[in-house]
């Protein structure tokens, strides 16, 4: 071996990174351009990119030289990029490295027979097709919990994986003042009557729709000499390096919120994206600092911003200038009541903002006891049944709009779904330190300035890409960790001033 | 190692595919759909794909297995799929490992430069700022014709990286007679008044065009559950896989052939990856027998198909009904002769069908003599111009509408353009033999009846990948090797038709 170097190290990683960032662009490909029969070859060419860059990346040169390098970093400036580098590599090398190569093949294994066995529960509505292949993956989650290593709880070590540094009892905290307040608001809006959202089920012609996304997303600075925008079957946001970020959307033509809500959603991950400093490209710290970090984005963007009644001050207007057929005979208050109707509702994917999270404890609150063994797969449907008339008042009619309804257990992926009720309470923390910064967002909203909020995001989050933690970004930009009070306030506020006379 | 299994050989020769492929996606991507920031990363990926990709075939493990294999089967019938496999593989195997690395890492420094030197040489009329660049590409080749080896002349080596299995002496011999004949037939046309193709030059709107080409390369078999078609700068072809073929055209609403017979010769290389044996996916076999070979597939397609008078007589009807402003008052003869206007011209991408040959033979002619040293690179403006004058009766005004037009040479590339030339042979000697099996190609064709012939191209040219040379496909299919005979007689037979009383 030649002398330690960071130099040599970070073109390993570049090597590695440029592997996956192909992955990236093949699996992108695969859902917006490619020809239906190219699957199986796709699937080979992925796997093989896949499997490369993780060869490279756990290579003895690459743990020789982190070894070496810790050592010769042991007493410098924590702050250091090279420093911050060295961490967030070292990392990631342990989470690699620490699974053997047995649990990696049979999880693999394990995820690829529960996708299938999942499908077929969930068409045929028939949980106990599903639940032995559940079992095994949960207990290989347990193996790979032990493997990893954990402090307190083995959710920690899988937790971990999504929402780095983030730990169970924090979260179970959080989530426990969230639900306690949450449920109540919940039931006394759906007390009110419904706001009338038929104008959004009206005819809104494709191209039109796509290039109203466009403006907008180009307005509030979404930039597409670095990114793009595509149609695929589901939005989603990925990168292939700081300077080509791409977005997709679907448009339903009866359903206005579907195109709109969803870009404006993906391009706040994408801003995000487009906004980490050059200077960390083509290394392990180009990218988000965690997926809930991530989701505050699109969030804020989505619906804290998106769903304003200061962001509609701006934009009805020409939104009915280009949809007069369904929008003149509306008034800009129906149409933000419409965009804003909450209602409990079975299906995860299609709730509202505020029912959203209870969605996302129920399930957080069912996997923590399946990791932590209080719970067997069998008692799943009744528990989640029971859960959903508790928070939401609703019982499933089927287990296929009940527990089977999401695919992520079937993938092996327990400690995820809390991620995305972190990101819309750091949406909320980040936004309301934003409005003090900027003495008010909203009137910038309404005048369809967004440079200062975008500068403001770019400072105080996105540029440090991975090198910070999301705790340490959050008590860095607004003195405090995760919480719920931000949120919490941000709904009351909105939905008293949706329902006249209604007190939260 | 483990014993010398075939198994082993192809699964890391798939791995190589992989690679190679998913960098192809890349280059297709690039010029597709990638945003213009973005170059930089991607010549990154690219270039680690590439790499790798190298890296991996040129292993001591595929050495040793093509050692141990190669002399397992040094009885075995030369017909075996497993040994054409191995002669293919062993072949590509010799030609990436005889490069030294220091050979190879100078030529990429040489091409990077003289793509610069050429651009700019271009840009500003100066030749002389080309030239050194030049001469140090030819010195390369001389070096890398001599580590590749050769039968008897340096261009041999060369040659064969494009056309594997021809020889200089044979493509002189056939070129020879091409011009001897073809230079009189040339002038001889270009004697006679000109068709006017003033009709060609009116509006075609760009989804109209789009729409016919799409419909006629369905109805000519090209396969879009197994490819698609996309915009781009300059038409290309490119493939991920049997199932997964990519075209590329370009649209110019002023002038209808640009995306018109971009599509179609497109669609004929494509047609040729679409119609490999699946049994050869993933193998160093799925790709074309040579360059020439591949060309001879557009070149049917676009020419000797899509320029005849039959296949108009089934298609200028519905072209007539899609652009009516400007083809109502326009026959069908007037349209005929318009798309087969032929006439001398400085610029090779912009010739005809009987002149673009000229062309090919001239570079053919420059370069050999560059390599065998006869000729310097300060000769060839000079050389240049004589020889358009000779051959086509022109003397470019400019050097950048002359020797500096093309981008090959300054890539490094000598040995490539002959291989344009030998397209346009092989398609006549193709035809023939096809019109021959047949019973007559044209009334075929006259009734949109494409399938025949696409299954005849896919039993004696398509399926076999590379897994026969060019002239064993030759030989098998037509009875002969390359030869300039039927693309002359070809060539007579459709201009003195064309022509009143023209004797060719």
């Amino acid at each position: 071996m030649t002398i330690p170097s960071l130099d040599r190290l970070t073109s390993l990683l570049a090597r590695v990174h440029d592997l996956n960032m192909a992955a990236n662009v093949l699996e992108w490909d695969q859902e917006t351009y490619m020809p239906e029969a190219a699957a199986e070859a796709r699937a080979h060419q992925i796997a093989t990119l896949r499997q490369l860059a993780h060869e490279c990346f756990v290579s003895d040169e690459i743990g020789a030289l982190l070894d070496a390098l810790d050592r010769e970093h042991a007493d410098a400036d924590p702050d250091h990029p090279d420093v911050r580098l060295l961490r967030v590599t070292r990392r990631d090398y342990d989470q690699a490295t620490r699974l053997p190569a047995r649990l990696v093949a049979d999880l693999a294994r394990a995820v690829a027979l529960g996708k299938e066995a999942w499908k077929t529960a969930r068409d045929t509505d028939t949980f106990a097709t599903f639940e032995p292949a559940l079992q095994r993956l949960v207990d290989l989650n347990l193996e790979k919990a032990e493997a990893l290593g954990y402090a307190d709880t083995r959710y920690d070590a899988l937790l971990d994986q999504y929402e780095p540094g983030l730990d169970t009892a924090t979260v179970r905290q959080v989530f426990d003042a969230l639900r306690a307040a949450l449920v109540p608001i919940v039931r006394a809006i759906a007390g009110q009557p419904p706001p009338d959202d038929r104008c959004l089920h009206r005819y809104y012609p494709q191209d039109r729709q796509w290039d109203f996304g466009m403006a907008v997303l180009r307005d509030i600075g979404f930039d597409f000499t670095r990114g793009r925008q595509d149609l695929s079957a589901h939005p989603f946001t990925t990168a292939f390096d700081i300077s080509d970020v791409r977005l997709t959307t679907r448009v339903n033509e009866r359903y206005f919120p579907s195109a709109f809500f969803g870009s404006l959603h993906e391009a706040g991950h994408g801003l995000y994206e487009q906004g980490i400093d050059p200077a960390l490209a083509r290394t392990p710290l180009a990218d988000g600092a965690s997926l809930g970090m991530h989701e505050s984005q699109s969030r804020l963007w989505e619906n804290l911003i998106g769903r304003s009644r200061a962001f509609w001050e701006h934009y009805y207007a020409p939104l009915q200038r280009l949809f007069p057929e369904a929008l003149s005979d509306v008034s800009l208050d129906t149409f933000y009541r419409a965009i804003n109707r909450v209602e409990p509702s079975l299906i995860r994917v299609e709730a509202d903002e505020v029912t959203y999270n209870l969605h996302i404890m129920l399930r957080f609150e069912l996997e923590l006891a399946l990791i932590e063994g209080s719970v067997a797969p069998a008692d799943l449907p009744a528990l989640w049944n029971a859960k959903m008339e508790d928070y939401l008042g609703l019982t499933p009619d089927t287990d296929a709009n009940g527990v089977l309804q999401d695919v992520h257990w079937s993938l092996g992926a327990f400690g995820y779904f809390p991620t995305y009720a972190l990101g819309n309470l750091l949406s909320a923390q980040l936004y309301d330190r934003l409005d003090a910064d900027l003495g008010g967002v909203e009137p910038l909203v309404a005048a369809g300035d967004f440079a200062p909020i975008l500068a403001w995001l770019r400072e105080h989050v996105h540029r440090f890409g991975r090198s910070r933690s999301a705790q340490e970004l959050m008590v860095a930009a607004t003195g405090s960790g995760l919480q719920a009070g931000n949120w919490l306030a941000y709904v009351r506020r909105k939905y008293e001033a949706l329902y006249d006379g209604l007190s939260l």
